[in-house]
Protein backbone atom coordinates (compact mmCIF):
# COMPACT_ATOMS: atom_id res chain seq x y z
CA UNK A 1 0.00 0.00 0.00
CA UNK A 2 1.54 3.37 -0.85
CA UNK A 3 1.55 5.73 1.56
CA UNK A 4 -0.49 9.06 0.93
CA UNK A 5 2.76 11.81 2.14
CA UNK A 6 1.83 14.31 -0.24
CA UNK A 7 -2.05 14.33 0.91
CA UNK A 8 -3.26 16.83 3.45
CA UNK A 9 -3.35 14.98 6.78
CA UNK A 10 -7.08 15.32 8.73
CA UNK A 11 -5.00 17.54 11.09
CA UNK A 12 -4.12 20.01 8.00
CA UNK A 13 -8.01 20.84 8.30
CA UNK A 14 -8.81 21.84 11.83
CA UNK A 15 -8.71 25.22 12.86
CA UNK A 16 -6.15 27.38 13.93
CA UNK A 17 -7.29 27.88 17.17
CA UNK A 18 -7.86 24.12 17.59
CA UNK A 19 -4.35 23.06 16.27
CA UNK A 20 -2.21 23.95 19.69
CA UNK A 21 -2.95 20.25 20.91
CA UNK A 22 0.44 18.50 22.30
CA UNK A 23 -0.50 15.52 20.47
CA UNK A 24 -1.97 16.65 16.86
CA UNK A 25 -1.50 20.35 16.91
CA UNK A 26 0.43 21.04 14.12
CA UNK A 27 1.15 25.08 15.91
CA UNK A 28 1.94 23.01 19.21
CA UNK A 29 6.09 23.17 18.62
CA UNK A 30 6.62 21.25 21.60
CA UNK A 31 4.80 18.86 20.57
CA UNK A 32 3.99 15.19 18.90
CA UNK A 33 2.47 17.02 16.04
CA UNK A 34 1.23 13.81 14.71
CA UNK A 35 -0.42 13.47 10.96
CA UNK A 36 -3.76 10.95 9.92
CA UNK A 37 -4.85 10.17 6.93
CA UNK A 38 -7.63 8.07 5.56
CA UNK A 39 -5.91 4.62 3.82
CA UNK A 40 -9.30 2.66 2.22
CA UNK A 41 -11.83 2.54 5.09
CA UNK A 42 -8.86 2.98 7.77
CA UNK A 43 -7.85 6.10 9.36
CA UNK A 44 -3.44 5.42 9.49
CA UNK A 45 -0.97 7.52 11.30
CA UNK A 46 2.92 6.65 11.71
CA UNK A 47 5.44 8.04 14.04
CA UNK A 48 8.57 7.05 15.51
CA UNK A 49 9.21 7.67 18.72
CA UNK A 50 11.95 9.88 20.46
CA UNK A 51 15.12 8.11 22.06
CA UNK A 52 13.15 8.91 25.55
CA UNK A 53 9.82 7.60 24.77
CA UNK A 54 10.67 4.62 26.88
CA UNK A 55 8.89 2.61 29.48
CA UNK A 56 12.14 0.22 29.91
CA UNK A 57 14.81 0.48 27.58
CA UNK A 58 13.73 -1.28 24.55
CA UNK A 59 10.02 -0.45 24.70
CA UNK A 60 7.72 2.22 24.18
CA UNK A 61 6.14 4.21 26.62
CA UNK A 62 2.53 3.50 27.25
CA UNK A 63 1.41 6.84 27.68
CA UNK A 64 2.65 8.01 24.39
CA UNK A 65 0.64 4.74 23.11
CA UNK A 66 -2.50 6.07 24.42
CA UNK A 67 -1.56 9.25 23.06
CA UNK A 68 -1.34 8.33 20.03
CA UNK A 69 -4.62 6.27 19.74
CA UNK A 70 -6.34 9.27 21.40
CA UNK A 71 -5.28 12.48 18.90
CA UNK A 72 -5.08 10.29 15.98
CA UNK A 73 -9.07 8.38 17.11
CA UNK A 74 -9.86 12.68 17.39
CA UNK A 75 -8.81 13.11 13.64
CA UNK A 76 -10.33 9.54 12.15
CA UNK A 77 -13.69 10.93 14.37
CA UNK A 78 -13.71 14.41 12.68
CA UNK A 79 -13.12 12.86 9.26
CA UNK A 80 -16.20 10.25 9.29
CA UNK A 81 -18.51 12.55 10.44
CA UNK A 82 -17.56 14.93 7.66
CA UNK A 83 -18.79 11.71 5.44
CA UNK A 84 -21.54 10.81 7.21
CA UNK A 85 -22.94 14.09 6.52
CA UNK A 86 -21.39 13.97 2.75
CA UNK A 87 -19.29 17.13 3.42
CA UNK A 88 -15.84 17.89 2.35
CA UNK A 89 -13.35 17.63 5.33
CA UNK A 90 -12.68 21.31 7.04
CA UNK A 91 -16.00 23.19 5.68
CA UNK A 92 -17.64 25.12 7.52
CA UNK A 93 -18.92 24.82 10.06
CA UNK A 94 -16.28 22.76 12.10
CA UNK A 95 -16.48 19.25 13.17
CA UNK A 96 -14.07 19.60 15.86
CA UNK A 97 -14.07 16.48 18.52
CA UNK A 98 -12.73 15.67 21.70
CA UNK A 99 -11.98 12.58 24.10
CA UNK A 100 -15.33 11.52 25.80
CA UNK A 101 -13.33 8.03 26.69
CA UNK A 102 -10.21 6.45 26.09
CA UNK A 103 -9.64 2.43 26.42
CA UNK A 104 -6.42 1.21 25.85
CA UNK A 105 -5.22 -3.34 26.08
CA UNK A 106 -1.35 -3.29 26.21
CA UNK A 107 -1.38 -6.76 24.35
CA UNK A 108 2.15 -7.21 24.37
CA UNK A 109 5.06 -4.85 24.97
CA UNK A 110 5.65 -2.40 21.82
CA UNK A 111 9.39 -2.47 21.05
CA UNK A 112 11.32 0.70 20.58
CA UNK A 113 13.14 1.51 17.59
CA UNK A 114 10.91 0.94 15.09
CA UNK A 115 7.81 3.21 13.09
CA UNK A 116 4.66 3.04 15.08
CA UNK A 117 1.41 2.82 12.95
CA UNK A 118 -1.87 3.51 14.47
CA UNK A 119 -5.00 2.51 12.65
CA UNK A 120 -8.59 3.44 13.84
CA UNK A 121 -12.02 2.34 12.25
CA UNK A 122 -15.04 4.45 13.41
CA UNK A 123 -17.40 1.55 14.25
CA UNK A 124 -20.61 4.03 15.43
CA UNK A 125 -21.53 7.50 13.96
CA UNK A 126 -24.66 8.52 15.54
CA UNK A 127 -25.59 12.14 16.34
CA UNK A 128 -22.56 14.15 18.21
CA UNK A 129 -20.76 10.94 19.33
CA UNK A 130 -18.29 8.69 17.41
CA UNK A 131 -17.13 5.41 18.57
CA UNK A 132 -13.93 4.31 17.29
CA UNK A 133 -11.55 1.00 17.60
CA UNK A 134 -7.98 0.98 16.93
CA UNK A 135 -4.87 -0.69 16.74
CA UNK A 136 -0.45 -0.42 16.92
CA UNK A 137 1.42 -2.41 15.12
CA UNK A 138 4.70 -2.67 14.91
CA UNK A 139 5.88 -4.26 12.06
CA UNK A 140 2.36 -5.42 11.65
CA UNK A 141 2.20 -7.06 15.19
CA UNK A 142 -0.62 -5.93 17.06
CA UNK A 143 0.72 -4.47 20.55
CA UNK A 144 -2.10 -2.36 21.43
CA UNK A 145 -5.82 -2.06 21.24
CA UNK A 146 -7.95 0.76 21.76
CA UNK A 147 -11.30 1.83 21.78
CA UNK A 148 -12.13 5.32 21.78
CA UNK A 149 -15.49 7.19 22.53
CA UNK A 150 -15.37 11.18 20.74
CA UNK A 151 -17.90 13.50 21.16
CA UNK A 152 -18.19 17.01 19.67
CA UNK A 153 -16.47 19.47 21.01
CA UNK A 154 -18.77 21.26 24.01
CA UNK A 155 -19.25 24.79 23.83
CA UNK A 156 -17.06 25.71 27.29
CA UNK A 157 -14.09 24.64 25.54
CA UNK A 158 -14.16 26.33 22.34
CA UNK A 159 -12.48 29.96 23.25
CA UNK A 160 -11.27 28.41 26.49
CA UNK B 1 -3.83 17.36 54.89
CA UNK B 2 0.17 17.93 55.23
CA UNK B 3 2.01 17.29 52.17
CA UNK B 4 4.57 15.02 52.58
CA UNK B 5 7.16 16.12 50.53
CA UNK B 6 10.07 15.49 52.52
CA UNK B 7 9.38 11.58 52.16
CA UNK B 8 10.43 9.17 49.79
CA UNK B 9 8.14 8.82 46.62
CA UNK B 10 7.19 4.96 45.05
CA UNK B 11 9.33 5.90 42.41
CA UNK B 12 12.29 6.24 44.43
CA UNK B 13 12.33 2.85 45.26
CA UNK B 14 12.48 1.70 41.69
CA UNK B 15 15.27 -0.28 40.69
CA UNK B 16 17.83 1.31 38.49
CA UNK B 17 16.79 -0.63 34.79
CA UNK B 18 13.15 0.37 36.00
CA UNK B 19 13.80 4.13 36.24
CA UNK B 20 13.73 5.04 32.92
CA UNK B 21 10.49 5.38 31.48
CA UNK B 22 9.22 8.69 29.96
CA UNK B 23 6.48 9.44 32.89
CA UNK B 24 8.04 8.30 36.45
CA UNK B 25 11.45 6.91 35.78
CA UNK B 26 13.76 9.59 37.91
CA UNK B 27 16.57 8.84 35.36
CA UNK B 28 15.00 9.82 32.20
CA UNK B 29 16.00 13.94 32.43
CA UNK B 30 13.60 14.34 29.42
CA UNK B 31 10.20 12.64 30.86
CA UNK B 32 7.75 14.05 33.26
CA UNK B 33 9.52 12.18 36.41
CA UNK B 34 5.99 12.19 38.43
CA UNK B 35 6.39 11.58 41.91
CA UNK B 36 3.65 9.62 44.14
CA UNK B 37 3.22 9.57 47.70
CA UNK B 38 0.65 7.39 50.39
CA UNK B 39 -1.83 9.36 52.09
CA UNK B 40 -3.98 7.55 54.17
CA UNK B 41 -5.39 4.83 52.26
CA UNK B 42 -4.68 6.82 48.68
CA UNK B 43 -1.73 7.59 46.59
CA UNK B 44 -1.30 11.13 45.44
CA UNK B 45 0.39 12.44 42.87
CA UNK B 46 0.84 16.49 42.28
CA UNK B 47 2.11 17.80 39.05
CA UNK B 48 1.73 21.39 37.26
CA UNK B 49 1.49 20.64 33.63
CA UNK B 50 4.07 22.65 31.50
CA UNK B 51 3.08 25.51 28.83
CA UNK B 52 3.10 22.99 25.84
CA UNK B 53 1.21 20.67 27.34
CA UNK B 54 -2.12 21.75 25.97
CA UNK B 55 -5.91 20.12 24.57
CA UNK B 56 -6.82 23.62 23.40
CA UNK B 57 -5.77 26.87 24.83
CA UNK B 58 -6.99 26.84 28.51
CA UNK B 59 -7.26 22.91 29.11
CA UNK B 60 -4.85 20.26 29.76
CA UNK B 61 -3.72 17.61 27.09
CA UNK B 62 -5.94 14.53 27.44
CA UNK B 63 -3.07 12.07 26.75
CA UNK B 64 -1.15 13.86 29.40
CA UNK B 65 -3.47 13.07 31.79
CA UNK B 66 -3.99 9.32 30.80
CA UNK B 67 -0.15 9.09 30.78
CA UNK B 68 -0.09 10.57 34.66
CA UNK B 69 -3.20 8.45 35.91
CA UNK B 70 -0.85 5.35 34.26
CA UNK B 71 2.54 5.83 36.25
CA UNK B 72 0.98 7.02 39.16
CA UNK B 73 -1.15 3.94 39.33
CA UNK B 74 1.61 1.70 38.55
CA UNK B 75 3.51 3.25 41.77
CA UNK B 76 0.08 2.91 43.47
CA UNK B 77 -0.10 -0.83 42.44
CA UNK B 78 3.32 -1.68 43.59
CA UNK B 79 2.97 0.05 47.00
CA UNK B 80 0.04 -2.03 47.77
CA UNK B 81 1.34 -5.19 46.96
CA UNK B 82 4.60 -4.95 49.11
CA UNK B 83 1.70 -3.97 52.08
CA UNK B 84 -0.17 -6.83 51.03
CA UNK B 85 2.63 -9.13 51.25
CA UNK B 86 3.85 -6.86 54.54
CA UNK B 87 6.99 -6.51 52.88
CA UNK B 88 9.27 -2.96 53.09
CA UNK B 89 8.97 -0.94 49.74
CA UNK B 90 11.72 -1.68 47.49
CA UNK B 91 12.84 -4.41 49.34
CA UNK B 92 13.94 -7.53 47.41
CA UNK B 93 12.55 -9.14 45.27
CA UNK B 94 11.45 -5.85 43.49
CA UNK B 95 7.66 -5.75 42.58
CA UNK B 96 7.50 -4.07 39.27
CA UNK B 97 3.91 -3.38 37.59
CA UNK B 98 3.21 -2.79 33.95
CA UNK B 99 -0.14 -1.61 32.45
CA UNK B 100 -2.37 -4.49 31.16
CA UNK B 101 -5.23 -1.63 30.83
CA UNK B 102 -6.49 1.87 31.20
CA UNK B 103 -9.15 3.42 31.11
CA UNK B 104 -9.77 7.20 31.08
CA UNK B 105 -13.24 8.94 30.80
CA UNK B 106 -12.94 12.67 30.57
CA UNK B 107 -15.63 13.86 32.64
CA UNK B 108 -15.15 17.49 31.95
CA UNK B 109 -12.40 19.72 30.45
CA UNK B 110 -9.36 20.35 32.74
CA UNK B 111 -8.30 23.54 33.41
CA UNK B 112 -4.87 24.40 32.16
CA UNK B 113 -2.79 26.15 34.87
CA UNK B 114 -2.53 24.81 38.46
CA UNK B 115 -1.00 21.82 39.86
CA UNK B 116 -3.12 19.01 39.35
CA UNK B 117 -4.12 16.14 41.82
CA UNK B 118 -4.24 12.31 40.87
CA UNK B 119 -5.47 10.30 43.58
CA UNK B 120 -5.32 6.55 43.47
CA UNK B 121 -6.66 3.41 45.28
CA UNK B 122 -6.01 0.09 44.77
CA UNK B 123 -9.57 -2.05 44.71
CA UNK B 124 -8.14 -5.54 44.15
CA UNK B 125 -4.54 -6.77 45.23
CA UNK B 126 -4.60 -10.69 43.48
CA UNK B 127 -1.81 -12.91 42.18
CA UNK B 128 0.06 -10.99 39.72
CA UNK B 129 -2.67 -8.55 39.25
CA UNK B 130 -3.41 -5.06 40.85
CA UNK B 131 -6.65 -3.51 39.60
CA UNK B 132 -7.25 0.64 40.82
CA UNK B 133 -9.44 3.44 40.68
CA UNK B 134 -7.78 6.61 39.90
CA UNK B 135 -9.73 10.50 39.84
CA UNK B 136 -7.79 13.45 38.39
CA UNK B 137 -8.78 16.91 40.18
CA UNK B 138 -8.09 20.20 40.14
CA UNK B 139 -8.62 22.72 42.92
CA UNK B 140 -10.86 19.47 44.60
CA UNK B 141 -13.08 19.37 41.10
CA UNK B 142 -13.19 15.99 39.59
CA UNK B 143 -12.10 16.17 35.79
CA UNK B 144 -10.90 12.35 35.13
CA UNK B 145 -12.02 9.11 36.26
CA UNK B 146 -9.61 6.17 35.59
CA UNK B 147 -9.28 2.41 35.56
CA UNK B 148 -5.86 0.84 35.54
CA UNK B 149 -5.28 -3.10 35.58
CA UNK B 150 -1.50 -3.71 36.91
CA UNK B 151 0.04 -6.40 35.90
CA UNK B 152 3.65 -8.14 37.32
CA UNK B 153 6.10 -7.38 34.48
CA UNK B 154 6.46 -10.28 32.35
CA UNK B 155 10.30 -11.47 31.27
CA UNK B 156 9.95 -10.49 28.33
CA UNK B 157 10.34 -7.10 29.29
CA UNK B 158 13.12 -7.13 31.68
CA UNK B 159 16.48 -5.96 30.95
CA UNK B 160 14.90 -5.82 27.22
Amino acid sequence: MSRPIAERAFQDFYPDDFSHCYGCGRLNPSGLRIRSFREGDEAVCRFTPGPHHLAVPGFVYGGLLASLVDCHAMGAAADAAYRAEGRAPGSDPPLRFVTASLRVDFLRPTPHGPEIEVRARAREVKGRKVVLDARVLVRGEECVRGEVVAVRMPGTMAGG
